[in-house]
């Protein structure tokens, strides 16, 4: 069935339209009355609906329902700013792989970051990865994509999550396995490094508001490889695969 | 440390000589006499070195010892045919990921096959980018990239893996977990398809050499995703992490 992320002001609603690109989209396929087709609105609640106009592409609601899509846990994937190319390979990924939110933040070896007048237009083009990756992968939800002025801002807002974890190629002792064993979890943080790594200070700070530190195994991931080989292990540990 | 892959003719050889563009590395590096290096042959076995004379690039053996960087469970990536650019990521990432060999096969839904004369080169150039992903995350040894000829061999050779497994997007009972469970396992056969997915007829002929189908969840994954995503699961599972 054709999938659509499409706003919808009012859950209750008897009646959608299909508007912009989703309109177009759907005249493409050549969308007849009766047909079926599925409207997300992109925060977790999904319509099923009967094309009643094929003309402005008006719908009949048949069924509001949770989306099937979303993950039981909620991890957050945090990221220090890496070349673009490569955050935006990360945004893709993690959303496929059901990330909740993305998260780039500054650190101090951070050899890309974008500033303040180019931000606002980097997010925009973020979050339209996210969303076209959610759509194509059959979430539910489109991800969140957020940038963060500060290292200190993104541990303080990362050890709020019941699992916080620093992904650290220099730790040897504790493993993610060991990190995730211990007490249920629907809330994970994972937080890595950029291409040039974390430096020690900054690992110790995260360790002291309260992250864990952990290995990724004998092997040096490089820094778009780490977020998505932890968030695919968080997946498979948490029961979704 | 410093570390090269170098072809090693003599496993008992008190000396070696860089040879190449791994001299040229050295040279570029700077290395002086009495600096340490590491030098593995990419089949398992690695030599603590030091530098003897910088000219011509001879090193002193001073200790010979089985690779750190190697997983303990042997995976095989058994990838339909993708478009070049996604393959050459999977070799990337798997390699990176410790993936044992990445095995390449024709499906009926692959719109990209490389012919025969144009294959060798291509192997050639996959060969380089596993091995230049080997040395940058520490591996000891250079996972093979294999390509088959037709689907039947694919299935055939990877059926007789400890865990030969097939990801497929339609599976819903049979998790990676449950498939996975019960019994250890050493070696790893992951069987994921192109772009369009494989056939219907495609999975019953897996599961008839003896292929367990299995999901890797409620989202669908690219096809340069999930082969990645299932990886990191195994390492995952078999303890590496």
């Amino acid at each position: 069935m054709v999938r659509f992320f499409e706003e919808v002001g009012d859950v209750a609603c008897r009646y959608l339209t299909l508007s912009g690109e989703n309109a177009q989209h759907g005249k493409v396929l050549r969308l007849k009355p009766g047909e079926k087709v599925l409207v997300c609105d992109g925060k977790g609640t999904e319509y099923l609906c009967e094309v009643t106009d094929a003309g402005n592409m008006t719908l009949t609601v048949k069924e509001r329902r949770a989306s099937t899509g979303e993950a039981s846990v909620r991890v957050s994937v945090y990221m220090a700013f890496p070349k673009t190319d490569k955050l935006e390979h990360v945004i893709q990924k993690a959303t496929e792989l059901g990330a909740d939110e993305i998260v780039a933040f500054p650190s101090a070896r951070c050899v890309s970051r974008p500033d303040e007048k180019s931000l606002k237009k980097k997010l925009e083009r973020w979050q339209k990865i996210a969303a076209s990756a959610a759509e194509q992968s059959g979430r539910g939800r489109i991800p969140q994509v957020i940038a963060l002025g500060s290292y200190a801002e993104a541990i303080s807002r990362a050890s709020r999550a019941d699992k916080a974890l620093l992904l650290y190629e220099n730790e040897q002792a504790v493993t993610l396995k060991m990190a995730l064993s211990g007490g249920e979890y629907h809330t994970v943080s994972l937080l890595t490094g950029p291409e040039g790594g974390l430096e020690e200070r900054e690992v110790a700070e995260a360790r002291e508001v309260g992250l864990q530190v952990c290995t990724l195994g004998k092997r040096i991931l490089r820094c778009e490889t780490a977020p998505l080989c932890a968030l695919s292990a968080v997946m498979y540990d948490a029961g979704e695969f």
